[in-house]
């Protein structure tokens, strides 16, 4: 098992973040590197999902992982397990990572060879939604527990991702969540979103989320 | 049932945030009212554990609420239901309230002839960790389905709160939560902190939280 790398990025100098992001995009697709931004709450799932994620996809895709936290490595050690190539990024107390953080991560990481990035961001629902991160999709994972009006509460974050992955399912008789009305919710704030409901636990609805995203790579790197 | 106000808090126009801070607590003990800062991540359960507090503590206390959201009432709702007096701060995107927003807040409150006021703060466990509101005392809830791991990933929400309540505690069969070593690694980061299990939902542990709050606020009042 190969050790990962810490890094501590650096704030941004950079004041045109849509630029920026812009220009890591076309670099990637010169390169053919698929990059996802992964988004939720604190404890919605994003570990479990993304190791679920690696398990279908690893032997299709050749994928890298880049763990943003304030602190601590615990995920990086997880998904370390998996085999795949990962990086431990410290944001230093931020809350989020714009595209020029995202790209000392990329550049960390080092992308030769890989054909899917998956950033796991910073726990928060409301910062990284703000900040374009040069990500080809962005998606999010909303978990059973956080309850059904997170759309109401967190609308940015719904608009900009690609696709809502709603977490946790096997855990809903427990908890007083109505998937129907926070889909209609979720179609509110984006007419567009892929809501997929998923148990990362029970790895239930992770083969049409990983279909979708292999798809979704294949298309980028043609 | 009185209607509750909506107010559009503007950004700080402060640099020196302890300052006002302090000076905002000392104007608070002059006028005796306690103002709590309660915080989570989005889905912890802050609105019900408020409700539970309002019902145990409203024959006592004069209480105040002010709701802060990125959006939507949907909060302020729930809370005026109980009776005590409510207002709606909408942070217009930001990610937290600094003390300057939380002054904005109790003026269009009006605190007089409160005893407590209760700041639910954005949903969110990064940057209001990181602003002191001017609130007499911080507590913060973490719910079972979030993780026993936040302590490691969220350090410095740990570190400011006096008060940890670990709520959820119902669904505690259902999840992989290991409860000791979380409070362990609470106290590493704050050996002083209260930690408190409660579930919100079926009213336990919820005596325990609200004779603590009550003690506190008699104290500063006196």
């Amino acid at each position: 098992m190969e050790d990962f790398k810490v890094l501590e990025i650096k704030t941004s100098i950079f004041s045109d973040n849509s630029l920026q992001a812009s220009k890591l995009r076309e670099e990637l697709k010169d390169k053919k590197v698929f990059l996802l931004n992964l988004m939720s709450s604190p404890g919605a799932g994003k570990t479990t999902t993304l190791t679920r994620t690696i398990e279908a996809l690893k032997h299709r895709l050749r994928i890298g992982v880049m763990e943003a936290d304030i602190d601590s490595d615990v995920d990086a050690r997880t998904i370390q397990k998996t085999g795949v190539k990962t990086i431990q990024l410290h944001t230093g107390g931020m809350c989020h990572l714009d595209a020029e953080m995202t790209r000392q991560g990329l550049e960390g990481l080092d992308t030769d060879g890989l054909d899917l990035v998956i950033l796991e961001n910073v726990g928060n629902l409301v910062c990284p939604a703000e900040f374009d991160t040069g990500a080809v999709k962005n998606a999010m994972i909303l978990s059973i527990p956080e309850g059904d009006d997170k759309p109401l509460k967190y609308p940015l974050m719904f608009s900009v991702c690609d696709v809502v992955l709603i977490n946790k399912m096997d855990v809903m008789p427990y908890f007083d969540f109505d998937l129907e009305t926070c889909k209609a919710d979720i179609r509110l704030r984006n007419p567009n979103a892929i809501i997929i409901p998923i148990s990362a636990l029970r790895n239930e609805g992770i083969k049409e989320w990983t279909d979708w995203l292999n798809n979704a790579v294949k298309s980028w790197c043609e």
